[in-house]
């Protein structure tokens, strides 16, 4: 049976394949690396990109930690917080920021946790923040994901779905992160699945990052911008901030319970802008994105709408 | 008695005199006026700067709000969840970012709350955020918080100076905010204390917070910076608005109930920057501030430290 070091191996295997793959597509920056150590067990690698033309900011992190499980993760699990296991969690998170306005900002995790007491899942998600909405790339973005989620089950997509809805939400704005994507958390071995079958989705997803993300760095990264176009760049990543910081349960966890700070916080910004109570333009493209930035949308089938 | 239509009233004046100070230290910027009303009751007048000389970004908030007091207010707040109480909450609500790093960021709240069932109580403070301490502003500002503090009571000041400590502490970083200041809570008609006495404190405080600033804004605004300088102060905003959004619970309690999120946001700087695990060099300035970025430090009695 699948056991956590082949699981580990292959995430250590991810990073390195979509290290290799950014830096070329990027033809620039390279990603330094960083490796850090836990007091209570375990550590991790961060990459972080340095030096880029198309990626401005960003880091493909890698960490395996373990130790006696924290309380804090018992109760936020709703499992008895007096269990005395030890616990063991290994994932591979990303986030880049690009320079161009016109490329779209992508996060993904994948992760897996067990216990000693025998409980496993694994968790993890993808989503899209672009500047602008295109709608041509949130369809291919939607539809590759729900391509990968159907190999697997056919449930998977439109759960996924909905989940990234609503979990990348900022309810203080009324507006979701980007065009959302997928988010899935406490994949067991339940409902006939095995941990095989539900590594071999998170194996799917996590291979399809690069090609996914580089398609869409290719087909935008030349595409011309105004000044007003980047300070825009720089509000959106204000939001970006925002949800970051403020709703991210993973942000929040980490940072309340001594994870490394400069790793988790690498998913910010390069540079963010906040101006008072911004509007924009009525019929602006900017005004066209944040009116897309909700619940619900079906992008799998999304029609273009009438060019202004 | 005391009622809080007087105590209303006069934080509507100290936030207009308040708003009148600035804009003629500053010389050029206006505060511009937005009126907002809240559904469950009360509304508010946001004041934001706009075209400032020396403060670039900022507001000066006055909020006056009631209703069903809320179960995550009572919650919040240790008292009975399901008491039919209703509420009135009123205060003023200042953040000032200047363009120029050797002018420090301030911040102050003084706020009044009370309960159809008698509950009343004040809090409130007041804290300066150096983008680089110069030792001899923080022991003046100290100073003058000790003085307005010792007129009321002789306990207020270590107490609510060792409070602003714990308060204004970026956990996930192990530092403070800037130089700290002093916070207070549930000052209440106890220990001697009534209404009309926690008041007259509140009052020296609100009253104090123009000329002092004023003073540092005169003291530091024509000193030459360097662009170097400049990046540090993007760095140190980006902790402010990492401490606003995760740690400030007057930020995080008003985003999660439905409070006026541009008039919250208000506080965050107009720019802010973020480098991976950036360490300023050995022996710099950036270096001899964050190392005095702790708490407990002894601002009033601060000795001048070797120039190097």
């Amino acid at each position: 049976m699948l056991n956590k070091e082949e699981i580990r191996d292959w995430l250590v295997s991810l990073q390195e394949r979509i290290c290799t793959e950014l830096e070329h597509t990027d033809g620039r920056g390279k990603f330094m690396t960083d490796a850090w150590q836990r007091s209570g067990g375990g550590g991790g690698v961060t990459r972080v990109f340095v030096g880029g033309k198309i990626i401005e900011k960003g880091g493909v992190n890698f960490s395996a930690v373990w130790g006696r499980t924290p309380e804090a993760v018992l109760r936020s699990m709703k499992l008895d917080p007096s269990d005395q296991s030890d616990f063991f969690a290994t994932g591979v998170s990303i986030v880049l920021h690009p320079f161009n306005p016109m490329v779209p900002i992508i996060h993904m995790n994948v992760r897996y946790f067990e216990m000693t007491n025998g409980t496993w899942w694994f968790g993890g998600g993808i989503d899209l923040t672009p500047h602008y909405v295109d709608e041509e790339d949130a369809r291919y973005f939607h539809r590759s994901l729900k391509q990968i989620c159907d190999q697997h089950d056919s449930s998977y997509y439109s759960k996924f779905k909905d989940w990234a809805d609503d979990y990348f939400f900022l309810k203080h704005r009324n507006e979701t992160r980007g065009i959302g994507g997928i988010f899935f958390d406490y994949l067991k071995g339940d409902a006939g699945f095995t941990k095989e079958t539900r590594f071999d989705f998170i194996q799917s997803l996590g291979n399809a990052f690069a090609p996914l993300y580089i398609n869409l760095m290719n087909k935008n990264q030349s595409l011309p911008f105004t000044e007003k176009e980047k300070q825009w760049q720089y509000l959106r990543r204000g939001r970006y901030v925002e949800f970051n910081l403020v709703w991210d349960r993973g942000t929040k966890f980490g940072l309340d319970t001594d994870g490394r700070t400069e790793s988790i916080l690498m998913s910010l910004p390069p540079q963010a802008q906040w101006v008072y109570n911004y509007q924009p333009e009525d019929g602006s493209e900017e005004q066209k994105t944040l009116s897309m930035l909700k619940k619900g949308v079906d992008w799998v089938s999304f029609q273009q709408s009438a060019k202004s």
